[in-house]
């Protein structure tokens, strides 16, 4: 298959892009290089440095005989452009992780809210109108968050839910309530992405993600140079990651609040997975198709205990400090989340074991003097 | 009170500045002229040709003695300059009105999908972040549209639902199905509003408003020179208001497609007697309000023959064709839409009766030399 990907520079772009070369698909890669940009505005940088994409793609290449193809492109203000390089690219699929990610990022002020808005909404407009100027065959698959659905005290269905009202049934998209301005992005783009597949027949697959933790895929672990752009840091980094480099330099695992908020969790290399199955069992013309991609669920307390454990085994005397929650979001709730879907198409989830969190804590020792202390411990607010 | 008024200038904009200025409040008004642009972009004008706002003012000042202020700006560009007008003008209740708002004008192209998302999306940020900066006790009154719910299978309830999913309940946003990128527009505007009064604890009223008919207002018919911008095309004109034009020009009143899509519908002014009811009774501290507002329902079969019966009675001809639909839309489908809440806080509804439409058709014959008939037939489609 041709797969065009967007975002292609980033955590999971980059390592997308060689799993699905890998696999024998023809890659091409989108990105305007904005989140370092963004990352210089902040002040962080990632804890392995990222070399720019061409020396990536280079080396690839002299591994494995595989080409990347890179464009630049910025999604949300050039539509010219990203028409032109659907031209001729000509892609079955296109993979789109090209939105700015971070919910703290999105709170920081009026500027960072607007732009993250902005460049997610439009961005995506423009692959939309891009797909229906080129080819209304292409598949859509976008990065969404489980984030989007916030709390409810309702179990949370994939993307639609049937009910009834009143004595009347009807199939509604899945009411949201999103914990910050960047998951609010995602709901704007969700509903976008419904409409041009109810009208305009568009194929469509909204992966709600929940959040992702790795540091190496298969891939990446092919050479020192193919790393991707790991994020500790408390605006672009998920909460795992940044447990693991905590321990790491014998930091106390920093707890937000009671530690009862639950979420959704997912290796990296089943990000990589899922994408694969999307891409390779498309959604129908006109199907808004919605898939809550993660595998596990957790509450902060049980992580950040699992952290502390697999961090014991190494003989790092990891220690857990609750501190003020940051962000305005419920604490004690309910979840249930179903992610049924993906596990159809052929999942084989690979879970959150000691195991694991003993590989991220080793390559986090490995690199532990890159990282910079100050900026672990978060800074922003939802509420000045 | 010191209500400021953003998109003063226009159709619903200026009969309400009028209208609470000639009831004692302190009213200011927020332009940027875009829709003047529009309008020649696409080549149509008003039915009668509006003066520039300040001669209006001046004429209003000198009939009344009272004062509408008059600011320009670009709350979606220009977020430093909407910040000063907030800090002198200290307003108590700002009227949000200043949103592209036409359906068809978003299904032109990309262009005009774009402009329309990222002028609602983020001008309404923009005023979120001023009230913030300046006094977030700020009551802000929003104008949505019965168009966000889309045409469920169920009934339709103001803002929020209350469902009942696997023996678990919950108050949820209303899911919503919007039926073009405007529509989509105001949807993102809805849930970024929710947020903010969940988070930040803002007091937003949303007015999920149905389709607006009416020249006069008590206030526009007090001078000739105080008139409204109203459309009759078939990009910026609303249904009624279209056939009110085509009877007055012996023109078939055009029915798009089978004419059973049943809508909510309200005569202008008791939009002025609505916003004027949520003013008098703000949202509370972190409450994100609802209403629909409309008086009526019909399908579009009646309100064509509601005009036709209307024009015989003034000896006009009119008859009803049904054209190709333009929109992709159900035409056959469910809709029973709550609206309570206005008629309990006082809303008295002014029907739309046989007198009203006789007086709307005299206007019409008044200025039917104005109209332009190549305009009046619809030129965008959903889905070329």
């Amino acid at each position: 298959m041709r797969i065009l990907i967007l975002g292609g520079d980033g955590y999971l772009g980059w390592p997308t892009a060689m799993y699905l070369s890998n696999r024998g698909h023809e890659v091409a890669v989108v990105d305007n290089m904005v989140k370092r940009f963004w990352e210089a505005e902040i002040g962080v940088q990632p804890l392995i440095a990222v070399r720019p994409f061409h020396l990536r793609a280079k080396r690839w290449e002299v591994l494995t005989g595989k080409r990347i193809q890179f464009y630049t492109c910025d999604i949300a203000s050039n539509h010219r452009h990203i028409y032109n390089i659907f031209e001729q690219f000509q892609p079955d699929t296109v993979i789109h992780y090209a939105e700015q990610p971070s919910a703290p990022f999105s709170m920081i002020d009026r500027e960072k809210c607007v732009t993250t808005q902005h460049n997610n909404v439009v961005g995506t407009l423009n692959i939309i109108f891009a797909i229906q100027h080129t080819n209304p065959d292409i598949h859509l698959i976008k990065l969404g968050t489980m984030g989007e659905y916030g709390t409810p005290n309702i179990d949370i269905e994939e993307g639609w839910l049937d009910l009834e009202h009143n004595g009347r049934k009807d199939r509604v998209l899945y009411p949201k309530k999103a914990h910050s301005f960047y998951h609010l992005s995602k709901v704007h783009d969700s509903a976008n992405l419904e409409f041009v597949s109810r009208v305009w027949g568009s194929r469509v697959t909204d992966l709600n993600q929940g959040c992702v933790y790795g540091i190496d895929t298969d891939e990446t672990a092919m050479h020192p140079e193919l790393n991707t752009s790991f994020h500790y840091d408390a605006v672009f980094g998920t909460v795992i990651n940044r447990f693991v480099i905590q321990a790491s330099r014998n930091l106390p695992l920093t707890v937000y609040g009671g530690g009862t908020q639950t979420r959704g969790y997912l290796n990296i290399r089943d990000t990589l997975r899922c994408v694969e199955l999307a891409t390779l069992n498309p959604a129908e013309r006109g199907e808004f198709r919605v898939f809550n991609q993660f595998t596990e669920q957790f509450d902060l307390n049980t992580l950040a205990e699992n952290v502390r454990g697999a961090a014991a085994g190494l003989g790092l005397p990891a220690s857990i400090d609750h501190i003020a929650n940051p962000r305005i979001e419920q604490e004690e709730h309910y979840y249930n989340a179903k992610h049924s879907a993906l596990l159809q198409l052929g999942l084989e989830p690979r879970l959150l074991t000691q195991d694991v969190l003993a590989g991220m804590l080793e390559t986090a020792l490995r690199h532990k003097d890159n990282v910079d202390e100050d900026k672990i411990m978060p800074n922003v607010k939802w509420k000045s």
